[in-house]
């Protein structure tokens, strides 16, 4: 497929009489799609009933007048202000017990029933309105499921329905009790409606308590999609359904709430989501202006797997935010960087957002396409150039497979927040570390939902830190050819989170005859160097008792890599030198091919072609690599914010 | 008019026999006023309705034998228990709506109405009660508006007063749905009767909303005071109505409620005030025993201005606080110098907070003029050594108005709380810093209020980050000879915290030809060296396109300060060095006489007098000014916490 | 007494069968006590009346055939699900007024009086059903009172209680607002009715509010234990009533509850409170696996004197816990220098927690001395090699009364909580810095309650930093003809919270003639050294004014350390270096026989036997003391963990 750019455009912030200058500009940037409509509710049906579509036609036939193709979004992240007069208690409620109010955005509970009906109600208005509108090129399910916070809520509605979640889940209450061990202080119950929400007790719940529950509120998220994607689907089969998920979250279950999309978007905010990231001063200070080098990739590789192999960027960031602590400017030349670098790794289009700044409300401070007074701002240039690039460079396909790959799971990460066992072990982090490990070398990966059934067709397979194995996982696992990396806390639990009664990592001992006897989890500033060098255990290392083949061991003798055969296993979390050494033995032992990168330079194959990209805050120049034929674009000198396209001599 | 002491007493706190003891040694003292009264309601009033003036009346009669006056204080700050039974609902409600219950003081809503015809019952009684008493003097209202964050309230008297308060302003709800913007996420209402406070959100509210709920809290303290000022002056018409303001405090409009004031006193807690400050640890440190140099200064000259040219010290600190983290002695003679300052900057009345510390209650640990034990603590003798002073050096008249002046607006400081767009961005600490860069120099300084209409007779005027002009201003800008600097961040917004149309900083081209693009804003600690040397852009940063002749600019090449003529635009906050390098560059242009202070020594000059003061932890020396004709306290060599008044050759 | 072991025990977390093995298991490792009981309310009584008591009884007999003694715990802290159902109001309230619902463990409210009846009604229930087993050998109540933060409950309960407990106090309310001080800011009440919990206020209660709030809720907790102890005493006068307290917890006053007890227990978890503690970084770093080498010691002394001389350790640490945001592996060899240490200070039975480690519920991550798959976990070898020694040194008898007593006081907590007048003020850090200047000299010690008569029979007794005195202790210090050292803020106070009318220090004139007149509170990293080095004043000074002799003052010419005969005042806190050398000048003073023990090294004195442990990371070499008569234990060459134990020539 042909790679496009898009904007995101609010006709109903602007004056009519913009509307078709709007879109003559944006089709000579070279825009090809435009998302509109998800925050129009209160123009689209300013009282109960009163539906005014019209508007929003017109704003369709002029876009389409000038070849543009619209993505509808359902307007359902902001319900006016009349439906919380006429459901009261759809409004979430906070883990302090507070109810979240009106007057900003996202104010519904997903457990809302009444709500779920009102979303469904206009969107099957809206499919039918436009459904059949020839600029129509699909559509987007509300905005940013979870933002703000909102994937949890704490209201008697979902109380009522994580208690029929529950019933359906165990069958019986005496089933729940053994489930959750409750027995441990007398919390067993003698019936479902005593359950309570495990928000506001005088300790923490049990952990099997608290992970049900995050599983049933991302279910309710799942089950809110599906309503819209039945509809949306039922009106138009031919269109793709897209959701416009973020970077960093992980409240729900992405992989579930894709079951009912076409395509996986993502809102790309590089700078912004460094700005309020936990990464290390050095790091934020370093790529302010930038992007954490490897943020975006990663996020652009789990999306593609989240959206069966389908990945957007439906919201891009062109300049400064509003949002941040700090907002600084990107370097110049990093909104074509980013759109590069999504279209690399398979996205098939790169949406910015927004059009116009718009001068007023929330985000006035947010930068589009336009200054507020509708001259152009840096971005507007930087997309045009693109534009100009993608035809002339006529990328195409999809991205490609990968010889590595990566096992994301959300219930782990749920999992490791709910008993970190060392304060701020992060399984995202954790899991990001290996990844960029890879990354440095050139080497391109694919992400993995836990329920993949097999590996076959990889070099390496890493599953950094999965808490509790699947059926499908361990088969995966067993009939695996290649070289397997498993992290620690791997297999530490069962799906009801408790120790396994072999104990971790719980694999059969032909596979890996090893155990997990203590954990000893300490201050990240306190490490223990490794044995010959290169590196150092921090934060969570793990007693293990074991046959297999001890490949690493710590200062104090406790083994670290250990292998049966091609089966790796780290039993520590380590700083990044030993998470280097670790990957750099496997990708040796594996032989997977890699790239000599300059400092701050990244690439991904794309059918055919490498694109490269420039992180650093300096010119680099690159090493032609042996399956490259030339540069398309750019040379092997990269300036600060760069893009090099090379052409492989035949395609991967 | 001749300054004098005062101080702060509390008869009801002590036996009736010791009342004629202590007001023999308060005019021993040298002490002319005795502030009473204003925590006395559940003495003056027991039980409702049960009024006991008697006693209150007694203890004026003890004072005004001593030749004391009285300023009485409405006992408003402090209703009794039984007015909570009478008014269950008056109690304020905070921003996590939890009630805020009676048991310390302030215990009220200034949306609630029903106190309110409570507070303006007591006062009338009260009005009459002692209106004619012949050592009455003068009156205060309440005490302390807003402390312990009292201005606002989420309660339901509060909403309900904003939405007849936002009826009132906008008219239709299209009006403020437009004003609002509240298109931008389908926040608009249907009807005023739908609209909430801006708390217990999702997200943010629509920064309009917030600012207009500010304001609207903001209004209730003005109408709160205005109804006891009404009773007060017409009881008393010759008598001044004072209201005792705080340090740091911004929270309403403090020119707004001074409309129905005749004196802005405030009440200076110099070692409190910064142990609980945002000033760097190095400044806590060294000014721990003294107070921040122009932090007294600042509130003088703002007050003043608050005042319509008349100041009081309400309460002074006379020894180490209760409340701060840290309680740190002053060093000694701290008690002398700070009433010496504020009398150089225009005070009439300095009044020491307490005559003598209580053993008991909630600030026992407060010092004051004597100790627990009825002995003089240390600040009784330095009081009796400023009332000595007073009379030798015969000082009298005001404080003469300064060359330079610097426009303070509450509504700004609201405006960037709302919306830093960089953490920590302080719109007073940044108006401080330029206050205090002007001060170094020894040059004396006015507070003005946004409303100015004009600023003739400035030889400068700075407006340093006014986020909206209003017609008032824009014409004294246009009108102004001398010098101008306005800060970054000036005409942002229009009134509806909206950009307006022209962008920042929104003035005609003819002034100043110059358009903000967009904003750099990045950690702090990250600064941008200036060209030419001389300090540093730090935290914001505006790219601006401009037709301005540039002045300085920074290393990347962005226009840091820029002039029209003697219109001065700063693209940026500074660093320390870079603000006092732009406030010399305009003292030198505008030709403004400094001094040669020493480091740690300020100075003020009122009616024919300078008085120095000397900060520093160590002695000083001071240069003569060429203006001076000699010392009529102390002399050139002032140790630490000296004070040193020199005559001027001729009247300022 | 021979001092044994102990283990706690849950045979509801296993199936029967496994019963008999894990008992014969224990016997074999040498344990003799086995706690049962306490978290098992729901198995017990799985529906109101439903009662199920055969198998605990059938857990005992099982025990008893191994020649185990079974502690019996009431299961009171954890009443079973249904019970909210029957008492929705049981719930406690937490400061911000949110109820802390079902879910984890402590959910009850000490107020609650129809909860005292069914835990009166369980306790009855069970004394009468295994009241009689032979294998019966002790007691405990609930369990860990105040854990979580369960001491404190702001609901109604609680209020309705609290006035009852202030009407019983002060008789009239007249009287209360005298005391609380209460005229001070009109906060005087007409009838009790009108009181409020101190929370939820617009600032802070008066001081005296909060004292005798924190003594109404230690009233509770003690009323709540006296019910139980009653019962269990009638049924069997013969075994000890014993509670499990914990370390670091202040929040009740242990003397007043231990009334009620027979022995005091505590749960001795080093490494966990070390995680948890404000102990500086390195401390915490340096002692990561060990614990800090005081804090057990202390608590054994401290709980040596609740528990009317006698102390056990319900649960001793055996390796990681779950619960810290750190959980290192200990050093090896701890989980038996642990336990020798608390027999050294006289602990009668040290149990370790727990028996298995549960794979299940909210401390699956916490060690036991087996793991979860039933193999030995290292302190299960650990445990055995101590039941031995006891058994080759036959230590019995008592710890040795100390030459040195220190008075801690609960109160003295909460007052110095509620007015630290100083930020991080902490009464315990101030007091265990004196235990712990005394203890590195080898020097045993007692702890004192307050109400102590006489100090007769000490040749030195401390009182850090008492807010208030009463009249037993007055007397106690007049009589006292040891060396006697008062702290910072020693009758600082009244019982109601006030100045006293003689100002600090409170005493008469005879014994001590000084006064504090005010205090200097500063950022402790602002230190002032004292004149002739050795240390520095810290965080705390009091400007006093005395005719005693000044044996230390500071660069300012502060007195710090003043002495009138052998009484002692100390006028500041001091750093590490100043605290240990008043120790050392007053050891010397009273000629007080010491040791020289290597850094890390610690010892105690138990009936004729020093126990000597080593905490530091690497061996020590002990110097034989002049009154040993050779090791029975162990040798001077101490490796890390290491335990020798000396013979005294003579019993001490
Ligand atoms: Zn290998
Ligand atoms: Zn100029
Ligand atoms: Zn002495």
């Amino acid at each position: 497929m042909t790679p496009a750019l898009g904007v995101c455009y609010y006709p109903e912030h602007w004056p009519e009489d913009w509307w078709d200058r709007d879109a003559a500009r944006m089709a000579e940037v070279g825009i090809k799609f435009v998302r509109i409509g998800e925050f129009a509710w209160s123009k689209l049906e300013p009282t109960p009933g009163d539906l005014r579509f019209d508007w929003i036609i017109r704003a369709m036939d002029v876009l389409g007048r000038h070849g543009l193709k619209v993505v509808f979004g359902t307007p359902t992240a902001t319900p006016p202000r009349w439906m919380v007069d006429k459901h009261p208690d759809m409004l979430a409620v906070d883990a302090n017990g507070r109810k979240k109010g009106f007057g900003s955005r996202r104010h519904y509970d997903f457990s809302h029933l009444g709500y779920r009906e009102e979303a469904a109600r206009i969107t099957q208005l809206l499919a039918d309105a436009v459904g059949n509108h020839p600029a129509l090129g699909g559509w987007q399910t509300d905005n940013e499921y979870g933002c703000h916070g909102t994937t949890y809520s704490y209201s008697p509605a979902a109380e009522a329905g994580f208690r029929t979640w529950l019933e359906a889940r165990y069958g019986t209450i005496a089933a729940l009790n053994e489930a959750w061990g409750n027995v441990f202080w007398s919390m067993e119950y003698n019936r479902f409606d005593q359950i309570e929400l495990p928000n506001l007790l005088v300790c923490e719940a049990a952990p099997a308590h608290d992970l049900d529950f995050r599983r049933y509120a991302s279910d309710q998220v799942a089950a809110f999609n599906k309503v819209q994607y039945d509809i949306l689907k039922a009106k138009r089969p031919d269109l793709p359904v897209i959701h416009n998920f973020m970077g960093r979250y992980t409240e729900f279950d992405h992989y579930d709430v894709a079951e009912t999309l076409d395509v996986a978007s993502w809102d790309a905010y590089p700078l912004g989501h460094l700005a309020m990231s936990d990464e290390p001063e050095d790091v934020k200070h370093h790529y302010m202006r930038q992007g954490e080098p490897d943020y975006q990739a990663f996020h652009h590789d789990l999306y593609r797997a989240v959206g069966h192999g389908r990945m957007w960027i439906m919201e891009q960031q062109p300049g400064p935010v509003n949002w941040a602590n700090f907002n600084p400017d990107p370097l110049p030349g990093m909104a074509r960087l980013w759109a590069w670098e999504a279209f690399a790794h398979g996205a098939e289009v790169v949406s910015y957002f927004r059009w116009r700044q718009a001068p007023f409300a929330q985000e006035q401070m947010h930068a589009g396409l336009l200054r507020p007074d509708s001259e152009p701002a840096p971005a507007y240039h930087e997309a045009a150039q693109v534009a100009q690039e993608l035809r002339q460079t006529a990328i195409a396909g999809k991205a490609a497979k990968g010889r590595v790959a990566i096992v994301f799971d959300y219930q782990s990460e749920w999992a490791w927040q709910i008993q970190p066992q060392a304060k701020g072990f992060s399984h995202s982090a954790h899991v990001r570390a290996v990844y960029a490990a890879f990354r440095k070398h050139g080497v391109d990966i694919d992400i993995l939902s836990p329920s993949t059934k097999s590996f076959a067709g990889y070099d390496i397979v890493a599953i950094p830190a999965l808490f509790a194995w699947n059926d499908a996982l361990r088969e995966a696992i067993a009939d695996f050819e290649g070289h397997l990396l498993l992290g620690p806390r791997s297999g530490s639990k069962t799906q009801n989170f408790a120790i396994p009664s072999a104990l971790a990592p719980d694999l059969p001992s032909n596979l890996l005859d090893a155990k997990v006897l203590r954990i000893d989890s300490v201050d990240p500033t306190l490490e223990v160097e490794v044995r010959g060098g290169g590196g150092a255990v921090r934060h969570w290392r793990e007693r293990i008792e074991t046959r297999a083949e001890v490949e690493i061991e710590d200062a104090d003798g406790w083994p670290v890599l250990i292998a049966q055969g091609k089966l790796h296993y780290l039993a520590a979390s380590g700083n990044k030198a030993l998470t280097q050494r670790i990957i750099d033995y496997l990708i040796a032992e594996a032989d997977v091919p890699t790239l000599l990168l300059p400092a701050g330079v990244r690439s991904r194959v794309r059918d055919g072609f490498r694109i490269y990209v420039n992180y650093g805050s300096g010119a680099a120049t690159l090493n032609p690599a042996a399956d490259e034929s030339g540069y398309v674009l750019g040379t092997a000198e990269m300036p600060a914010a760069g893009v090099t396209v090379a052409k492989l001599a035949k395609a991967s």
